[in-house]
């Protein structure tokens, strides 16, 4: 993306990978070792490291510090094992694992450590090129709309969560229109819901874009159908962890709420997915993709910055307060505009998929019937 | 309500009123006296109390104590012109306020100090009345709802923000069928949004919900839809501040998206509303209602209990960013169940509304065409 942008995976220069400590943003920018299988995983539970595309990357760097510590075939499967249930929603993760594992069971043990680190680093570069292209296809649809409105206009973005760069190895997939947007003179201003529980948008998007120079405006969750009704948003881009056969999103928790209201005031609804996200073996997403339940404190308490400079913690429910904490919901296909994939943008239904990656409908079992 | 219930808003003994400071909830329980009209203002504008109902029942009290100061036909107009001033978007404050200048305009002067302390306690008491009507006509449709579930379920009720007993003078509005539902044994539980930027049903809905022992979740704002999806919401219940003629109901930013979600997923979207919130010179919501934004403190920053027990505030957004808060959204007729109203269950529409608050509709100069 540019060379003073610092990448949220990275190789270090010996045998061991570093992190930016996403936990930390945006108050604090730190980067951290990952020198073992359990710091990886370690990494990706507390969301050191979080966004599909990331997870998958840094699951494919866990395996490869697990083979520096045993590379023998019970060393593998014990890696596998141990980063597949770090995070139950994200299709990246299962994808990676199988990725690597894929390139590294044929190899003798020890053969597999210089390799594993070979196929992570492919991992994390194919990343790079997809969002690449997503931003590319995502570029022709945000000029297409920007010239239908009066000149001098600015071309405004809603986007939910942080599906950036930093949620990828580079570029984002939401935000690689954006950025290429912005990059080419057009006037782009982003509508950023801060995405509780866990402020994503607001700790990370407003974060990176900040960095890019961007400009943007944070909003609560409960914001963007007031805009929407008043023709404050020219259209909606998010990402997503999981995408189904029929063309269903699993995104963050209430990414479905922005959806309805994008249908509601006829605002397009764009989701920018590489195809490691599509999971052809799960057709109706609302019926079978289980969804992550994650911790209270998430929803019950609030980090963020004093006046004087600490981090601190606060209780922002009554003391005792019962809380829920879904991580993701399901957008039907029917809500969804287009998916804009790293080939191109596609209507949001089974056969457009099957057609534009037929080789993974494959092998997930699925036939082409138009061929 | 009951004995053990104290009023968000009450007499002292002496000729003053005593609030609970709601910006102190949940974590502290403190009763502020209001012995002038710039402090009635003040807890007006600070959202000291809040809720359509206890704000137009704080703005009365704040034209007494107006009176004792200058009771002058200037010291009235003077009043007046304070008070409206405080939240331009709640209809109910100048509803009080017009109530007052009609019962205190044609009194001398001499009459107008004790005149003006019966007239505000007729409005907290009409009020009251309003909303244990409102109680009884919910309370109706959760039982008609719970009956049709099999035996033995629990009925789950969505609310948005704070349309609790600590928005009105006792009850509360959506709250006034829960409790009477929760008090006559139905299996009731709230699914409470937090509801950004200030967390009203976090910090006072769940408190006031656990201080009558009702079962609740409190969950973020982006929830309601997932769990809307999967069948665990049986009904929406939220208050209003302003309803138009045609039936649209501006409320707490963020009501239109659970409105949006509930028509989606067919589940029953019900307004509580007392007729003085109706407002019978505005038809189209969106387009007529003016839309109060407030500071971006209370979006950028959040406040709560430390593990110490210190109450802190912290920046939850990267230093500068740029935010926005829209403090209301306006769902329209067309997405709304029922109002339940002081008068019984009504069609979001103007001839229900006309037909059944005739007085209120002529004296907005709108006929009743159907008599």
């Amino acid at each position: 993306m540019s060379d003073d942008c610092v990448r949220p995976i990275r190789r270090t220069e010996t045998e061991g990978v570093e992190i930016i400590d996403q936990t930390r943003l945006p108050h604090a920018f730190v980067l951290r070792r990952l020198t073992t299988l359990e710091e990886a995983a370690e990494a990706i539970e507390a969301m050191r490291v979080r966004g599909a595309p990331l997870i998958g990357a840094t699951a494919a760097y866990g395996v490869a510090l697990a083979m520096a510590e045993n590379a023998s075939d019970a060393g593998l499967a014990a890696a596998q094992a141990r980063l597949i249930r770090t995070r139950p929603t994200a299709i990246n993760l299962a994808w990676a694992l199988e990725t690597m594992r894929a390139r590294l069971a044929p190899l003798s043990p020890a053969e597999r450590p210089a390799a594993a680190f070979a196929a992570a680093d492919a991992v994390a570069e194919e990343d790079v090129a997809i969002c690449a292209a997503i931003g590319s296809h995502g570029l022709a649809i945000l000029s297409d709309i920007l010239a239908k409105k009066p000149a001098g206009s600015r071309l405004n973005v809603l986007t939910h969560c942080n599906a950036g760069r930093l949620a990828t190895v580079d570029w984002g997939t939401a935000t690689a229109p954006i950025y290429m947007a912005h990059a080419a003179g057009l006037p782009i201003h982003v509508w950023v819901d801060e995405t509780r529980p866990r402020n994503q948008g607001a700790s990370l998007t407003a974060w990176e874009l900040a960095e890019r120079g961007v400009p943007h405006t944070v909003i609560p969750d409960n914001t963007g159908g007031h805009l929407m009704q008043h023709g404050l948003v020219d259209v909606a881009i998010v990402g997503t962890d999981r995408t189904t056969a029929n063309g269903d999103v699993c995104n963050k928790i209430g990414t479905y709420l922005k959806a309805l209201a994008a249908r509601d005031n006829g605002v397009p609804f764009y989701v920018a997915l590489p195809s490691p996200t599509i999971d052809f073996r799960v057709a109706d997403g609302i019926a079978e993709i289980p969804i992550e339940e994650r911790g209270a404190e998430e929803v019950s308490h609030m980090s963020g910055l004093t006046a004087d400079g600490r981090m601190e913690t606060v209780r922002i429910v009554p003391e005792g307060a019962r809380v829920a904490n879904y991580g993701f919901d399901v957008t039907p296909a029917r809500l969804i505009t287009g998916l804009i994939t790293e080939r191109g943008v596609i209507r949001a239904e089974r056969a457009a998929l099957v057609a534009a990656f037929p080789e993974a409908a494959r092998a997930a079992g699925i036939g082409d019937p138009g061929r």
